[in-house]
């Protein structure tokens, strides 16, 4: 269900890595969602995106330009779409960008936050390993 | 993203309604994951069905024919997909089929769990009311 | 402490399976009890009721007849009571009876939930083995 | 389902106050139940038994005698019993005893930790309101 | 960071042994914290403090003189601060006192909670062993 | 106890803004601690710090220079240490070092995880306002 690929740019996944509905549990002293919350998942997300491009066993790390748009709510559905962005020989950059839609108003998909995870891939050995891409592992 | 509408009958969303990646906090005595954890995402799944066909305040009244095909492991990603069988004057009848993507295998979707679960459209009252479809509330 | 057996029917256990305090982590949306946190306790009070007829490694195979009929609250006290429907060669069929006491009225017993669940026994294989039944397993 | 009461003296309960089967997620470093686990339940059971006495809105105040007398394991199926030592004027001392039947021997009864829990009987003000006993709150 | 030890005396640690902000998944039925979210961190606390004083691998075995002073509320930054009140030859008396920096008034430093905790050093075959102090195991 | 502040740059905080012990349930797939954990805490250090400069009610808006140096184990003690790089008119920009202390080796501090975040301070109106700078505002 991916795109095709063009040229060595990976193709982005039409559908999101992770997708959540957010409960009460979810939220902070403001009764808003807990930003770690939503850390956590795009932590995930990103590493479903390097799966998805054939990592098998990988660590996160670094993140950057995590950038949080806007608030979000209990009851929203959040999905956290998912594109790589480079890879390296051991590395790979992917970006997580994470869409609200609202439980009043499910017409619009609001981009709540967006961020770069880079993770590296890694042998039995726990070192930095070549990645062999598997492109579009989750295609069916 | 939902395909075409034929007829009266709701067309299957082409995105799952939720999407998780299974940790090892979610596990049994016997190390796979707890039924209990799948039972929880059906709920929320059928429910954003149900909000996909335009019911905006619900209640799940029943679960049938809940079938644990296959277990499910730390590390799978696990999809809820959705399609709504039935549109009733105040409920909703939607089947959830379960999809596993094995860590260590990305290209087979697994069904490892089917379930019906039927939702009441609840009015301000609390109870049962009129269902105003907003059929593809989800579409981009 | 279980009534006496009558025949081939297990008797139904006079103690609760499972019993619960209902917190406000526990709450949906709508700020009642989420259905996904009951229906992790009605697998769980299946599981022990399937391995008080002396079953020790088991599965769900599937869920039925879940009926939702009033809703859970915070503070509520949610008692999963169980009795065996049926004992088959390898699987066994329970019947969940989830009852709230709610906090402002401990003189009731309210029935919020019913399900049936059906376990296979397994053997360490993890394919079905026959069921040895120790009748009453946790009596004292 | 209450033992007759005799004098002054509250009958010890006949059920469990909380049953909950232990997880993987209750485990400390060591892979046995973390102790925190049993003591947020020791917490509401003696809430419970202070409930079942009548009072309906309370604090804990103080908890003695806590013994951990064996150690707890996943798969574990864990009771708290309760029972009324004193009930003062606006305060209420309460015992837990902890037992456990274990995964794999279901014919046994372990004590595991006990514990004494007091709650004060609390006003809308939030400050001790004397307690007026409904006995047996709980009996059908 | 220990402060100098006079005598047989262990010195109080100038660092909370475990440092929490409280969240809304923490609450109880009334809104406050959940005391036996206050009774897990103490636990850990203790078991901190025992393994500055050199313990490795211990159990807790009995708790006593909780005494909750003050509720605690969503928000409040709630420090586990811990001194060593005996050590034995196998066993451990630890003393925890729980502060809360208010959200709305970081100024005050509110005791909330305090509690002794008994641990009994544990070798490889689970049975009490000799405890061999590391004094200011955490000193830099 | 914190120390004292030269010139116009705020000194660093001698106590970790949040501590905690790593459990099980805090695993990913490969058994160490799940990044998403990690950045859960650090995102409540910073606005710990925030707090601790003054701020009341902030928002998250932007993480940056997030990396990942070490793994972090169950059974780590893990501290949140943070400091203040930049107070601007309505934002603040907080500097978080994660540091452990192994389970089995309590004598060294090691830096697992750092990280930049910065909040900006919000009116009743949820939109920005000045910060009016309270220095120090956890001192005793």
């Amino acid at each position: 269900m991916a795109r095709q690929e063009e040229g060595g740019v990976p193709a982005q996944w039409d559908e999101p890595a992770i997708r959540v509905l957010m409960m009460p549990r979810d939220t902070n002293a403001h009764g808003t969602i807990f930003g770690g919350v939503i850390l956590s998942y795009i932590d995930q997300a990103g590493a479903i995106e390097a799966r998805r491009q054939g990592l098998q066993f990988m660590v996160t790390v670094s993140m950057d330009k995590v950038v949080f748009h806007e608030p979000v709510f209990v009851g929203d559905l959040v999905s956290f779409w998912t594109e790589t962005l480079r890879v390296g020989t051991t590395s790979i950059t992917t970006k997580i960008t994470v869409k609200a839609i609202r439980a009043g108003d499910p017409s619009q998909r609001v981009t709540v936050t967006e961020a770069q995870v880079v993770y590296v891939n890694i042998g039995k050995d726990r070192k930095p390993a070549p990645i062999e891409r598997k492109e579009n592992a989750y295609s069916e």
